[in-house]
């Protein structure tokens, strides 16, 4: 049946991604309400042969909306999530604003789609490196069980909005004339200095919270944590930007409980729901950000044993946050809600 | 008193960088000897003054030489360390010909300078990632022991040679123009096929070997024991080159064999030999490696409790690898050969 959908931040990187995927896909849509702040109010776009109008988000835009997806920040999900629930529509949130709350279900629906019907109006998206992630060692837990995971992350520019890309875009071309590089978004818009990112590589993706960590860092450790719904599962993460247009890279140091040796490992991961091993080494096949503009699975390879360690391996994953990290996500979610 | 040097591979980015390093340090020299394929014979280089001619690398031109530095493949070290040894001259091999060898001294100055005297004409220069590795954990290792290292590496393309920087610069401007982007080099010259690392990240740095991993991988594992003398400590590698001019860059995972706060752990790193602690991130004070363009010193940060293991930190390091990593390491322990 058809659906009634607003999108809250329809004019951001995350929202203009969720529109092409509710095309692809052939989401069956009734009205398409493109919400985002007052400034943003009156643009328009064009969406399958229609135009539509960005109107400002505010309590009383969601009346008849069925979906509400939202990809704006925290505070606007604050502000008007309990609005558009009252109103009857059921909300998807891409923020962080309710993923760690008891009553919001964070889902990863190859991981716990069942979780979905506990939700309360409320569905919250998890973090983008922590879907990657997730998908990635989902038939591993299944399998053996996870003790530990230690990630480093290579994250795309595009994590960081649409602002981030065209700053390394800028960038780039100062560099290519000859300028002086500026920096203003990097790495959070919010933080008091900014870096350049091309040519460089910045070991803080968003800001500092407790214990030296990024919120980055505690999204990875807390949120994959409750998407398996196992809280024995440790995690250490340490998270970096790089000068990467799109997909987020990980690099996996991961212990099971049980033991498994790379062939099992190997078979496990050929076999998985979102997940497409590509690890050949013998051809130098293996992931890369580059290869994946458009992809919804998650991406394996560099699959093999560490010897520093029983029942303990190394993986290399890499998935585009803004489709699978974000709006794909959201929109598999809003597909089991039908 | 003043020393007879030829540098073989003068014409490459280590040789150069190495005469950089030599003129800085203020190094004693007598006659200095460039040395080089028979192709690049005959090329003018100015040093301090005074023009030099590269010639042709051959087994009589070490005559009269004391330390030959070599900054060339290991297929170069192999044909022509021993004619250079024969001649009288110590040779400081920068390539992995001879690092693991019995006999011959693998040596990073602030670790084990006193392994210096063992050596029978040849001493090894170490791996530019490990380098920067053990300079790091030398402090933690003196103090508590180092159980296991998990780390993943952010390496730059001047690893991979000139012919990789300016790789990474046209693949730069083709993007700034335009136009379609080239690989030729990287992710190794040597291998069959080739990537763009503009805008990407390479889960590959040199060929691949044994059970998966890269020889840059082993290099860590192994270079680094042999470094500390202790093949105790278990270590783990996935090496990945990011589109980035200089400085490698690495994530590190650190289990101690005693426990150690991270207090302790901060104190310890600031007072060590050849080590900067750059770690305030109320300040957003942490080693990025456009930040180092021509420095010798290893700079760490964003060091932290690891809460998913006991006697865990995470810790992040930046080095040089032309310099500290390569050209400055080799100029060291020629200052100790004086």
């Amino acid at each position: 049946m058809a659906k009634n959908i607003a999108i809250v931040g329809a004019t951001g990187v995350v929202g203009q991604t969720l529109l092409q995927v509710l095309a692809e896909r052939n989401f069956p849509l009734g009205e398409v309400r493109l919400l985002a702040s007052g400034r943003s109010a009156g643009k328009k776009y064009n969406f399958r042969g229609q135009e539509l109008t960005v109107s400002e988000a505010r309590a009383e835009a969601f009346s008849a909306v069925d979906i509400a997806f939202f990809c704006a920040s925290g505070e606007v999900a604050r502000a008007l999530a309990p609005a558009a629930v009252a109103s009857g529509a059921v909300v998807i949130d891409n923020s962080s604003a309710f993923r760690l709350d008891e009553d919001v279900p964070l889902i990863v629906p190859e991981i716990n789609a069942g979780a979905i019907s506990n939700h309360r109006g409320i569905i919250a998206n998890p973090n983008c490196s922590t879907i990657i992630m997730a998908v990635a060692l989902k038939p591993l837990y299944d399998a053996v069980g996870l003790k530990r995971v230690v990630v480093s992350t290579y994250q795309a520019v595009s994590g960081a909005g649409i602002e981030a890309v065209e700053e390394l875009k800028e960038q780039v071309l100062a560099f290519a004339q000859g300028k002086t590089v500026a920096a203003k978004i990097l790495p959070a818009a919010a933080a008091e200095k900014h870096y350049q990112v091309a040519f460089n590589v910045i070991p803080q993706v968003d800001l500092f919270v407790e214990h030296g960590y990024t919120k980055e860092e505690w999204k990875m450790v807390y949120e994959t944590r409750k998407i398996f719904g196992d809280n024995s599962i440790a995690i250490t993460a340490t998270t970096v930007r790089v000068p990467v247009m799109w997909c987020h890279s990980l690099s996996m140091n991961v212990e099971t409980v049980q033991p498994l040796s790379v062939k099992q490992a190997r078979e496990l991961l050929h076999n998985s729901p979102g997940l497409i091993l590509l690890d050949d080494i013998e051809n130098q096949i293996y992931p890369m950000p580059i290869d994946f503009p458009d992809s919804d699975e998650v991406f394996v390879g560099r699959l093999r044993q560490d010897f520093s360690q029983p029942n303990a391996f190394n993986l290399w994953a890499v998935g585009n946050q803004l489709r699978k990290g974000a709006a794909s996500n959201a929109v598999q979610i809003a597909e089991i809600l039908k």
